[in-house]
């Protein structure tokens, strides 16, 4: 049988999972786009000055870094750092042929530890707590890779 | 028929807009290049400021942020921030074997979106003119990856 | 044949070329993980400041950019900038049915290039160095981008 089709339910489940980081990827920029409106700053182009009816009292001080807004971005860059890998990695995994409950423990698990990582970053949860969340997400996808790997390695 | 394959001409539209997306990032990169040797500015590593032919007289200036350079740096993190991820969302979208219409107006109309987002953000346009583009962008996406998504859910 | 399978010798390169450098990508998060340990600083959030058993003395000095940190990071940056455009790029190459000799060239090539480009800008050798190797990597992406456009557009 054909793995990338939508009928094999290991792929099924990347592309559920895969349609969620995606999702939750794009989240971040809107995010970080309602935190400027919300502090009215934040911004970083310099043409983000001028007067218009989003904007209609510009100042110097909207170019100044903006920690609710930097929050987001830092959220969001740690987004660039991961979901890319992921979503190449999972496709790659679904190629292996592994079985359902592996592939759904490896995918969902990776898909949780990042909504629990991003929780914790929201709400500036203590270090210790998000770099748990994080490494959980890392080491799924470190295994997905090795796996994919020593396959293709060894067909 | 195989979904995936340049006789799908879904497919085929996908490779397109793909093919066209990831040489306008990698044209960024370049774009970042030439700047930096226009202002010869703009530079990142402590090590850029020692004498070689390509930088002759070295001040430790070359480090400070250079605006001409920075826009185009920015330009290309909103790059990062959405083609990596319409690049997934794209082929999962073609997966879920759409109208050949209807790809073509999403995924070419990523295209348009992001080209026109470009040159308002090169040219320095009102921050709404960019926005706009971006918008038209990112809610393409959203829905490509939405429908993935459903149908992945529903199947 | 089809073409997406391990059992497909330019896929199966594909896929190794890409495992390892999604390893890579990932690498990096973890080197910026040990340097920031090592270094006690180079951190970006402000409850990492937080006393903890991972960080027992806080001080406010933490926050600032550490160069030794900030090398690892510009190196992630340059990464995101490339890595997630190759993983799609190569995908869609092998889907143009190359030659095994042509795939392997350009996608082991790339692999070399970046590690290669790591080695210099981790080492902080003179910007011609580093930046041979990026090019190199460049031109391999420019070209399967480009093979892949030409073959969609002309089938």
């Amino acid at each position: 049988m054909d793995k990338l089709t939508l009928a094999n339910s290991v792929f099924a489940t990347y592309a559920i999972a895969a349609a969620i980081m995606i999702l939750k990827a794009i989240s971040m920029s809107w995010l970080t786009v309602l935190r400027m409106m919300q502090e009215k700053g934040g911004f970083r182009a310099p043409e983000d000055l001028r007067k218009t009816p989003l904007n209609p009292v510009p100042d110097p001080k909207q170019l100044a870094p903006n920690e609710r807004v930097e929050r987001i971005r830092r959220i969001q860059l740690n987004d660039l750092e991961n979901l890319p890998f992921f979503l190449v990695a999972g496709l790659l995994f679904v190629m292996t042929d592994p079985s359902l409950t592996l592939a759904r423990w490896m995918l969902y698990g990776y898909v949780v530890s990042r909504l629990l990582h991003f929780g914790a970053y929201f709400t500036a949860q203590t270090h210790e707590v998000r770099a748990t969340f994080w490494t959980i997400g890392s080491l799924i996808l470190i295994y997905m890779t090795c796996h994919v790997l020593v396959v293709a390695l060894v067909r």
